[in-house]
């Protein structure tokens, strides 16, 4: 038994996200049962991170253990012939047995959250993007945005239906970039609470529009109440861009689809 | 009766373009329809570009006659209100009666072509680009593209089905971007022979690909033959980005879609 770790991406428009669930078609699913046509054993794959519905990702992790004489670098080419085109592997190799995409020491995820601030909605963004149509001040999202990085306690940018033993996180880098009409804010940490990357974009779009001083997002962060902050922006402009597993990234090149 | 003129944009993707036919839905269609449901008239839109099917637009223009009392330049905000979402006017106005979006003089296109350049594909570019696993030297392309600027006979760039009085037409500009994996061909010019911009990029893959010595390109197009020339790229990576008719384009604000 070999255990395999796969890069995910993936377009989440038309997935009720990660996760199995009894209402729709979930990225978990789909490479369960796409892992049982390729191997002929019933898998099951362990994801890093557990994506809500409609939200993206260009570099999740996951792990499944198998029998297959399928060399571990090859299962992403050989996965890929079966996958459908919104999901990708993007490369594979093996690891120790015991490796835990969850449970591991000096992870750092990264995220972006896109936004396309304009008057009209442009069809080829709606997907990929957040539409705002009044203007964004860029400069007071930055300024707001200030007051984030570092550890802290985020109940207030923290969904309340999670139950976890400590709302204290480290955001190691976070940056708003704009370029035309697209605003992008990259978000690097350890870890996230549920919903907080959305939280805090939909907090900074209330600063870029005048609603917040940059100061009321240090006076949110400080209240340590969810209802102070903004409201969870939508998923379609979410997209997990990489996790980074300390000494244990994956050293393979990347495979070719075709 | 008034001639309304509109700025078209949609996501290509899930139409069998621009033009109504008996076998799949087309932006021409559902235009007409949700017209139809605005205004209580039956109303034949005309557009200026007849695009393909899968292929995208950010600058589409079509005009249509009414009696509508709603004043001109609400009309975009009023039909978007209708439309779905991969489609969406971006602006609308008022034109003489007589003014036909297909013969006016002093126009210019702008198309854009974009490849995705890398070992696997991302699912959150398979929409809008055309995947390329090979690497592409850009200079190469830069170099054959060079041979295509200018007024030439494209009877080599021009799809067999064609029937035209003359293949001559003038490329103003034609540039090649990197930024990443992504390359862009962005073309100009009065006006494209059928399927011409999709001819001219497959052969600037070759091209860059090295199968095409950059002057290889200059002997296709002197050849005035259609097999000389690289395969049609595919519909995904095409988009009509903007026509711009000399002294009347639209003066016109964008309205806002919600």
């Amino acid at each position: 038994m070999r255990r395999i770790r796969m890069i995910v991406a993936y377009d989440g428009t038309d997935y009720c996200g990660w996760q199995i669930q009894p209402n729709g078609m979930t990225i978990e699913e789909v490479l369960n049962e796409k892992l049982k046509k390729l191997t002929g054993e019933d898998i099951h794959v362990i994801g890093a991170s557990r994506t809500d519905s409609g939200v993206h990702a260009r570099g999740n992790v996951a792990v499944f253990d198998t029998e297959s004489p399928i060399p571990p670098e090859r299962m992403a080419y050989a996965l890929n012939q079966k996958l459908p085109e919104d999901i990708v592997i993007v490369r594979s190799d093996e690891v120790p047995e015991d490796w835990h995409p969850r449970y591991q020491h000096d992870v750092r995820k990264t995220y972006e959250y896109h936004i396309y601030n304009a008057p009209v909605m442009d069809p080829l963004k709606r997907r990929y993007s957040t539409f705002v149509s009044f203007p964004l001040d860029v400069e007071q999202m930055r300024q707001g945005a200030a007051y984030l990085t570092g550890e802290h306690d985020f109940a207030s940018f923290c969904n309340v239906r999670t139950n976890v033993e400590s709302t204290v996180r480290k955001v190691e880098e976070l940056e708003i970039r704009q370029s035309g009409r697209d605003i992008t804010i990259r978000i690097t940490g350890s870890g996230f609470l549920y919903n907080m990357v959305r939280i805090i974009a939909g907090t900074l779009i209330r600063a870029g529009r005048g609603f917040y001083t940059p100061e009321k997002v240090k006076e949110i962060l400080e209240a340590r109440e969810r209802t102070e902050a903004g409201v969870t922006a939508p998923p379609e402009g979410l997209v997990l861009v990489e996790i980074r597993y300390g000494a244990q990234n994956m050293q393979s090149s990347e495979v070719h689809r075709r």
